[in-house]
This record gives structure tokens, C-alpha cells and sequence, in this order.
């Protein structure tokens, strides 16, 4: 086993949800520890949070700069080599910003950023650093998915034709933010989550998806955003006509307002020759069609899959997997790169080409597609480009 | 068990496809006797085509007018009572306008005609004739569609909030109208099928499905339409924003270039209190959702369904029922209504008041949405509103 | 189309529940023409059973042997073909020996007799009658049922090692019976329903299902019965290990008191190369396995599918099919069979060879499975051969 | 947090499978630390295997002896607490015992031991030290499956009427022994896997599921196992009825050799008023069945489950969790009893009373259904009662 690599984190204490998915994922091949953290924007709390994990007392930091600091000036082999972001989106850009331009490398929870700018001005800050950046988009973590990129990548359903992808939530279905619910509270707040609310939250994930799945990207789009709980900030629904580069198109759906719904993230591409159908809510299963004969299911872990999605399964066939795994596969992979960038002697030598957990690229193109979705259904739903530029 | 009722076709030869389907639907309650028909455009075919089905001789006629002219000479309670027209979409109009202006009721397949201003033309027919006129949109029988139509009416998922209605099909994924594959060749004709392809052929079925379920009227549409076969004169899928009155909204996605789909119909509705979904796949179970509980699975044929639903099915719960059956509720219904129509002593006593099937206005409303879909297509998915006066 | 088949129906008056079923079966694909009924064993409602079908009135009979003579007496060309049989199960013996020894072929709903000694006797008859004779066991009519049985005779699975088959059902989970149902009043009635109750009922499905698609037959069993119900006279549910001739094992479990379940009839085969699953609940889908690729889901109607299941659907793939067209399928091959029959020459010229809906040697085997399984039972589960001498 | 409690492995080392699942479970809460090791039988390899975990060089061992000894000679606030034993069967013995006697406590890779008489000399044991000793029947700590046993109990489904409990595999269809497939040498060894092969091996999943969420006991049981594969040493398939007391009867399949099948564990319970399904291949999914409504679908992490299901979920609903969050439930639950034995003040004031992961009774039990199986089986499927005294 290689040795661990040191990460610190910024959110994630007391009262926080995704943190703790965040430490049990890196925790779970045992190829990352957590060493330092500035576990929340209260400094007592964030120094009681730090107690709660039994970190060293003197790493439990009281804010994200002091922790940037004060690792930086530890021995080299010791100090934090990667910061894990964990805090509500408005935060992302100054933390990955200040740990970047510290030395150290960044895994960040999506969105990248709160709006588009940061995004690009973090895109030239990873490059002039030339630092590791990666963002936890977590279904690109699941072994059926990246079977499914490898597929079409070989084209085995030949050219893709078009792509139907679809979130439906339904915890927003009622107006849950004004009873106090705390993540409910921050993701219907503009000023945290910025300027979409359901497009933001999990629209990303599903035009994340489709990107990762297809390798297309997204060229214009036509949206029709809706906000159905009264008195609500932001959209909790909405559906978005899509274009991709090469003529390929798409149907993207997301709400978190369709009551009773989970995580029902699903994937239907459609290729010349063959089609490829996915569930969340199954993820060990994927429908591979052809023009003529019967549908296969791939499953999880099988000998006939391709060698990233086996490598992503920590189990025989026929044990199912689900997202933690998923979110550790992300894990895995920064650490690897993180190790191997320490190694190399050079410029060039090193670097995420062959991983595949997305990058402050892909966090642009997300934050692209929201401005654009934005700014498409202000238009009412006129077409609208991504600026990626 | 009621008298059978007599019916006349008119298509359904040799080599016909759905003709067939109509004829089993038809029979399968024993309520309705095939007695002449006018089965092929080529008179020597339909002739022949009759004796096949072991017809009288002489009721086998050469062509629809031919048949009308014929059987409206024959004894009141020996001549046809309805005509069922199993034509290609381009002979729709004038052979329903003929046989009900001849005072001969009309079911028809779908769509009820070659474009939007038939469609309205017929309405004013059907409207003056006072007689009956019935749109063979299968899934609008199946048990569990009315089902799902009861508890959107009884508020038992609340106010609509949106609707996703999704139709892939494979079979045209390849250019199989140039193989002389008869079905494909008239359906990707625009001379005989209408302007739309996929939209005409299967989006109107997910459109009539969605407004059936949910009883909304789509008021404005976004499309955008693709023809991915090169050389194929018609679109081959689609996408569509809806916007329904009442401000409900939903996204339409039908396609028949998706490789390995048969007819994937699903339907998902999501209300303020709760949501249903359906897949035409597995078309005895209806999923139905609430704000907080576990799903329930509603099955076709138990006794907890509403009146219609249980009504629909032919034998108990557990035994799987089809499409076949649910075109025969279509027909049994339609049969219902001419029995009460004969016996009723004036208007307005007796009519489809009652009946779910659908009707001329549902015709209508097809044809606009198609003539809208293409409208919206070609002004680059601007909104379009359906033309329905 | 061939020319219409003449049949008389046996039992199916109003308040009865199978022979609706029959008729619509017969029906449906216009080759049977129902001509005469006994239609209950009350002649008065006999009468008016026959007169709710629109039977001529002089061919509403009030008891089969009235039926069998007066019919015999009609001409050749008017009387009818074939005697249909959908009473309960201790009438099926006189009324299949009255017909077949006045020279009418029979088609029985299962089980074939009431016992196996009565069973051994029509196999007898039929043997010197020469004519045709057919039990209903629907499941042997679907697509995929026929569809698995032609892989495992063609080796596609490899030498069958083992079968698990299931029929779950709950609509005798209380004591109905005793609260005037009447289905369930002579099922659970050992003078009318046989040794068994449920074995009987439906566990008779799954040997049969077992068989037919295997190619295999049961050697010995030992078997575990239990009446759950407090007061019912048959055992209403049981547990069987299995035997086959050549090496085969299996375990078949029917219930008709697990709360709850439909008609969860389903059947794994698994074989030296390969295995097959089926699920009446989702009949259109047969899963395929193999030693290591990915599972094929086959579906009903499609291209790649054997002819006789091909031919066993009247619509494309993708349109589900059911209950009541497994059940036609049934009545379409025998009626093929009876007007070949006729048309023969001579003996050897014609009969079942090409046919697969059961004969009477499967009545035999099911009479000797259903006598080893309460033999056993009542030895406290001791291994019993089946009596098929 | 709680403190780390502090785990010493025995087996797991390199090449070795189920050693790696055991520290993904222990270290998926950051409630367990693995301190020290004896990896393999091979003290070179069990020592660099220790190396490979990065543990400190002098806590490697080179047997579980020296471990054992070494480790109870370190200051009681460092030395281990608990023993995780991965090794094959017939080292579970000598290794619980020697660690039990020491004072340490044991967690266990089922089954328990190689045959019941070490079965009972361990119950035997743990009775006397008082120490913890569980079994890691990883489908226990499946959230799922701990709501079924919950409902269970509060008579959600009334008495239990009947279980149905299966296992197909399909890796062992072909004789993978002979080509060095090193999992499949061992477990086809009865001087290693025990008397029983496929019964032993997943047999005993099955049985401990089935008990574990009816908290029925099974009484006497009648099997009939098979060797399929010519030349294998043991069993590799079985079916097994099955008695428990107070009335309740079961049927019990498992294969290794059913080709195509991954680890497709499935329940179903029946009870007097409702019924319970539950499949390992989609195992957040529950489906409540009830006498007359639809049936129920119950999914992890949801609000309306027990608290010890919900508290068995790590993330909200909607997000799968798998295999590895089953093993890790078992590993929290242990961590949290071995606090709580040393923070107790005596005898009797703690212990797993509350806790559900299964226990040297259960092991005792397992031993005992694969004693009685054999048995039966030799004495072609007489019933054999449980020898559990």
C-alpha cells in the first residue's frame, strides 16, 4: 500500500452533512489521512469539531486561513498536502484560492464556485500553480458509469445521437427552509448558492453526467425554469433543451420538488448503433442496448468490464455498491495524483491525464451552464450559448 | 351480455399491421361483429382481404365509398352501425368525413387526421352530425392509465406541478424506409403521415397520454425537432418544453432513433402532495408516490383500485394484461356508446359524456400540438401556442 | 384464414369466472366460433347462460350429455368440433369420456381429472378414441415461456442442473371459503378440488411449468404440506424437493396464503452453461444468463427470438402481452390441430406432434405429481416415486 | 467521537480477499484502529503484509500466537482490544479460543468454526470469560434487512407463516479449484471449508437471514444436497426444508453453481397478515406486503423506518449504500460493545443485549443447520433435528 496523503479540511464539523461523507470516503481505501482541519466558520466550533474527529488540538484550526498558515510553516513531511472543501458554495473560491496559491492541492465539494468569473479566475490560478484540483461530482465515481464513459468512448453504440437526463428530488417539495432545515436553509439562499437553486444544486450533477458519460459538450441551451414553493428564492424546477458540439442533442430534467423522489438520477444515451441506460437508485446495473438483439446488464465488479470500472469496485461481483464507494473512487484517484505529483521530478511528467474525476475545467463548464440556464430562462427560454472562455 | 354491434373497416388488408390489432380489440368482448369492410385502397386487394377474414361476399367492398353507399342501402338493423378506419393518416379525414355525413359513427385510428385545419373540419362534423367519433389512443386503456387519471382528478397527488412523458422507440434507427419496410416508408412520408415524423407518430401519444392523466391542456410549447437518418424527409426525435393552463409545466421527449428501445412510453406526473409513474413496459403497476411514506404499488385488476380501473381488466389481479386489452377498452367503451346511442329517444340523453376514450377534441388537440411542435422546430424552439379554435 | 372451428362450451355460466376467460381466449384470433353450451350444471341457468352469450336458443343445452347427443345428431358440417370444458375439477373425467367416446375432441381446463386413476383411464380413452385432447395450462402459453423451453431443448444453457420454481399466491390467506366465495368454496373442498388444495391448484402450474419448459420429468419428490387456515380441509400451502430423471434436482414451493402476492409465479432453470429466469408477474422478459458475460434480457415479439415464440405474439415487440393471449395461444394451436385432424387421410397423418400446449400424458403426470405430493406429505416428506404406469 | 478501539487481524494478508472487506467495514466509521497483525500462516508473508498496512514493524507478527502473547505483554491503554479473524474455516477455532483466553475480545468471519462440537466448545468459552464475541453474517447489517426484523417483531405481518430463503452463485459452476483459483481451493477442501461445501459457505447466509429476521428458530429440517461438478470434494448446491418451532415451515436453496448468478441472496417472510421481500442484488429496497392494499416500498434511509435501520444509514435516502456499509454496521455496533465492556464497572451492567450483529449462539446455531444438512442429506433428506444443546 502506498502511503497516506495528508489532507486537511475546511467545513464539515458539528451539525454539517457532507463533510462527514467527505472524511468517510477518504478514510475508506486508507490511502488518505485528515490531519488538520478548520471545521467551521465559528472558530470555537470549529475547534470542538476537530476534538469531536480527535485531531491533534493544535490542528484544530479556527479558520481556514489561520489553518492555510499555519501548515504551511510545518516541516514539509508533515504539513497538510491537500485541502478538502466542504462549505457552502459561496466559500469555495476564497478557500481553494488561498490553498492554491499557498502550495496546496484542492479537492473541492461542486459547484466549483459561486458564480462563473470565480470559476475562470480559480481556472487560471490552478494553471498558473500548477497544482491538483478535482471536485467531488460523486456519480463519476460509480463503477457502471465509468464503464459507460469507456463505452462510448470505444463506440460501442456508435456516434451518440442524443442524451435524456433526468434528477428528480423531492425533499424541497414543501417549503422546508423556513422550519429551519439547515441545508435547505443555505441551498434556497442566492447569496450562498448563487443564482440557481435546483440548476445549481443537482442540475450540475446531471450536466455533469451527461458531459462525463459522452465526452460532448454542451454548446447552447434553451431553459424553462420554475419555482413552484411559494416564497421561495430560487428555481426548484426546471427543464432544459440541450445542444452539444457535433450535432448531438439532449432533454435535461431536474426538480427538487417532485414529492416522494429520492436521488432518481438517471442517464439514457442513444448512439447509432447501441444505447446505454443508467439509475442511481441502482447503480450496480447498466442497460446496454443494441439495434437488434436482447439488452445486456453489465453489473458491478464483473471480469467483462472495462479496467477503470473494475478497479473502481472494492468487492466481487454481485456485492452491491453504492455511493459512498462511489465517492471514495474520487478519493482514490486525487490521492494517487497527489503522490505522484510529489514524486515527479518535473513539469510535465505528472498530473490527473489519466484520471478522471473532473477537474476546475469541468467546474467551469458547470458553472457555465447555470449562468447560461439563468440567463436562458430570464429570456424565456431563448437559446443561449456557454461562455467558456 | 348486450347485443353485438356491427362495424365496417376500412384499411386492414393483407399486409397491414394494425388493421389486425383493431380486429382482436374489437372481438375480444364479444360486443362488436365485423360485418363488411373496404380493407385495401386497391379494390381487387380488399376484396380479396375480405374473404381472408371469411366475410359475406358481397361486403366486401373495393372502397370506403363504395361501403358506405352499400351498407347505408342495406335494412336499418343489418347494416353497419360504425366505421373503423385503419388507413394510413392522409385518408383519415375524408373517409371520417364520409361515413359520418352518411350518418355511420367513426372510430378511428390515430391521428385523426393528415393536419390541424382536417382536424377542426371534422370537429364541426361530429359536432353537426351529432354522431359518435372515437380515437384509438391504446394507452389511454390501460387499467392502470385510468387509474392514474382518477387519482390526478380526486387531488390525490394534489395540484399538477409537471410532467415528464418520454416515448423512445429504435425501430426507424436505421434508414429501413429505403428497404421497403411499408410501415416506415408511409410514416416518414410528410405526404402521408403529416409534417411531423416522430412527433406525429408516437409524440402524439405521450402528448394525449399526459393530458388524459392529468386532465391539464398544454397552452405553449418549445421544440426541437432532428431528423439523425440522413435522407429521411421527416424528424426522428424530439424534445419539448410544455407549459400547461394553470401554470403547471413539463417536458415531452419522444424519439424512434433510439437504438434498442421498443415503446418505452413512461410517464411520471409530480402534484404538491405526492406524484405518480407509469412505464407502458410493465404496464400493471402504477407507482405512487407521497410526501414522506414509502411508494405504493398499485397493480392492475386488485380491489383497491378506482371503478374504471378495476372495469378495465378482464380477469384478477395478478394475471397480466396488455396492449391488446387495452385497446379492447377502448372499443367495449366505444360499443357501450353506440348501443346507448341507437336506444336513446333525443339528444342529449345518451352520449360519450361517460366514456374516457378519446375524442374529436382530443383529435384536435393532437393535431395542434403537432402543428405547433413543427411551428415552434423550424422557429428555433421559439414558444408556440396551440392553435385549438 | 383458415375456416372457423366449432366448439361447445361445458360449465362458464354466469357467476363463473374461468370461462369468460375461455371464451375470450377461444376468440380471439377468429378461428373458434363458439355454436352450444351446457353452461351450468343447473339446466335453468344453463339456458339463460346460453341465451347471455347470444347462443341460438336450441343450442343452449341444460347438461353436457344433452349437448353431446343432440349434437351428434346435427350434421357433420354444423355440429360442433370440440368440447371445451372449464368446470370444477370432479366433472372433468365423465364430461371428457362422455365427448371423446361420442367422437368429440376436448380441450380441458386443468387439472385434467380429480384423481390420477381417472387420469390414467382418459389417457386410455384418448389413446382408442385417437382424438385430440388439450389441457389448459396457460403459462405454457407465453412467448417466453416457449421462448426458454426452445433454449433449453437446443443446449443453450447446457445439461439442466437444477430448477427452483415458485407460485406464491395470497387470496386464501384467511378463510374466504367460509364467507360464500365460490372459487374459493370448491377449491378448498376435497370432493370437488381433489387430494390437494393449493398443490393441486397451483402447485400443478409449477410442476407443469417446470416440465415443460425443462424437457424434464420429476422421478421423486419428498413433500411438506401445511393448511395454515384454521378449519380448511386441503393443504393451502407446501414445500416440494425434486428429483428429475437423469440427475436433475430442483425445490418447487406454492402458497396460496402469503399475504399479499398476486400470482408470483416464477421459474429459474440453471444449467451446466447457462441459466434462464421467467416471472409471470413481468412475463414479456425472459433473463438469460451465462457462465460469464452479461445477462441477456430477451423480450417478447422480438426478431431474435425462436418462431414458435415469435409467432406466439400478435403485435411488435414492446407491445405487452399477457394472461389472456398465453391462453389464446393455447386455443389457436388446438384449433390448428382439430382442422388438421380433419383434414387428415388417415391415422399418422396428423396430429399434436408439432403441438406444445399440454396433452393428457402432462393430466397424467400432473395427477401422479399431485398424488405424490400428498403420499409424501402424509409420510412425513419420505422420497415418492410418481405412479406413471 | 468515540475513542478508537483497537483491532488486532489474524489472516487478510497478502493475496488474500475477505482480510481487506473486514478493514474497509472497521474503518469506515473511524471507530476502530487496526494496531497489529498476524496476516498469514507464512510468517515472512505475514510480516511484509503488515509492512503493506503500514503498520509499526514490531506490531507485525509472524503467527496469531505470538500476537496473542505479544500483545497482551503492552500497557492495557495500547495493547489490542479485539481479535478480527479472517482466516479460513478451520483456523477459527484455535485462534477465538486462544484469543478469548487471553482476554481479548472476537470478531469472527462466519461460519464460527469447522463442525459444531468446536462450535459449542467456543459458546462454551465466551460464556466463561464473559468476553465479546460476534460473527460478521455481513447480510445482518444491511439496513434493509434490520427493518424487516424489526417489523417482524412488532407483528407487522402477524405470525410468521413461512420463509423462502435463497442463494444461488454461480461462481463455482466449472471447476475453477483445479486451476488454482486459490478462494475456490479452500472452500472445496472439507478439511478446510467443514463437511458441508455450498451449505457451509452460503448455506449458512442464508439460514442466519432467514433466523435472523423472523427470530424463529429452526427446528428440523430434511435436505437433499448435490455435487454438480464432477470431481468436487463437497456440495455445491442444495435445497432444504425446512420446520421452526411453533409451527412456521420454510423452504432453503443455495447453489455455488448456478451459472450466470452473482450473489443473489433473496427472503421472502409470510405472515398472517402481511409479507416481506428482500433481494441482496438491490438491497435498499424492502417490499411490505399487506392482506388487501398495494404493496409497500420501504427504502433505506427514510424517515419512516426503525431507528436502528435509519441509524444503519451513513447518508440520506436515495443515496445506495452496499456491501461494505452492511460489514461496517457490524464493525460499529462491535466497537461500541467493547467500549462499553470497558467502561462498565462489573459483570452484567453491559454486553450485546442491544446489539444485533450475530453471536457465538448464532455461530452455534449455523454449525449446527450444517451438521444437521449433512446428515440429512447421507440419510436422503430424513428429517434431522438441530443439535444445539
Amino acid at each position: 500500500m502506498p502511503r497516506r496523503v495528508r489532507m486537511g479540511m475546511v467545513g464539515g464539523g458539528r451539525g454539517a452533512f457532507i463533510g462527514a461523507v467527505h472524511r468517510i470516503a477518504a478514510r475508506m481505501d486508507d490511502g488518505v489521512e485528515l490531519v488538520c482541519g478548520a471545521l467551521s466558520s465559528d472558530p470555537a466550533r470549529a475547534r470542538e469539531s476537530g476534538g469531536d474527529l480527535l485531531l491533534a488540538p493544535d490542528r484544530c484550526y479556527g479558520s481556514f486561513m489561520e489553518m492555510i498558515e499555519a501548515e504551511g510553516a510545518r516541516p514539509e513531511d508533515e504539513r497538510m498536502e491537500f485541502v478538502s472543501i466542504v462549505t457552502p458554495n459561496d466559500t469555495h473560491h476564497p478557500i481553494a484560492k488561498a490553498a492554491l496559491e499557498a502550495g496546496f492541492h484542492v479537492l473541492s465539494d461542486k459547484p466549483a464556485t459561486l458564480d462563473l468569473a470565480q470559476a475562470k479566475d480559480l481556472r487560471r490560478i490552478v494553471g498558473e500553480t500548477g497544482l491538483l484540483y478535482g471536485l467531488t461530482h460523486t456519480y463519476t465515481g460509480y463503477p457502471m458509469v465509468r464503464q459507460a464513459r469507456h463505452m462510448v468512448r470505444k463506440g460501442e453504440i456508435g456516434a451518440v445521437r442524443s442524451v435524456v437526463v433526468e434528477y428528480p428530488q423531492g425533499w424541497l417539495a414543501t417549503a422546508v427552509e423556513e422550519s429551519g432545515q439547515k441545508q435547505a436553509a443555505w441551498r434556497t439562499d442566492p447569496a450562498r448558492a448563487g443564482a440557481a437553486g435546483c440548476m445549481g444544486d443537482i442540475g450540475t450533477h446531471a450536466e455533469s453526467l451527461a458531459e462525463f458519460v459522452t465526452g460532448l459538450s454542451i454548446d447552447e441551451l434553451a431553459a424553462d425554469l420554475t419555482t413552484f414553493v411559494p416564497g421561495r428564492r430560487v428555481d426548484d424546477e426546471g427543464s432544459v433543451l440541450l445542444r452539444f458540439a457535433g450535432g448531438a442533442k439532449g432533454v435535461l430534467h431536474a426538480s427538487q420538488v417532485s414529492a416522494g423522489c429520492e436521488n432518481n438520477l438517471s442517464l439514457r444515451v442513444s448512439g447509432e448503433t447501441g444505447g446505454l441506460e443508467w439509475r442511481q437508485t441502482e447503480p450496480n446495473t447498466l442497460l446496454v442496448r443494441s439495434l437488434d438483439g436482447p439488452a445486456l446488464v453489465y453489473r458491478t465488479g464483473s471480469g467483462y468490464l472495462c479496467d477503470r470500472a473494475q478497479g473502481a469496485s472494492r468487492v466481487p461481483p454481485g456485492h452491491p455498491e453504492g455511493y459512498l464507494e462511489a465517492f471514495a473512487n474520487i478519493y482514490r484517484e486525487f490521492a494517487d495524483d497527489v503522490r505522484a505529483h510529489k514524486d515527479a521530478s518535473g513539469p510535465g511528467e505528472v498530473g490527473p491525464e489519466a484520471s478522471v474525476y473532473p477537474s476546475i475545467e469541468d467546474g467551469v463548464r458547470s458553472m457555465a451552464f447555470v449562468e447560461a440556464v439563468v440567463a436562458s430562462s430570464r429570456a424565456n427560454a431563448a437559446w443561449t450559448r456557454l461562455d467558456l472562455d
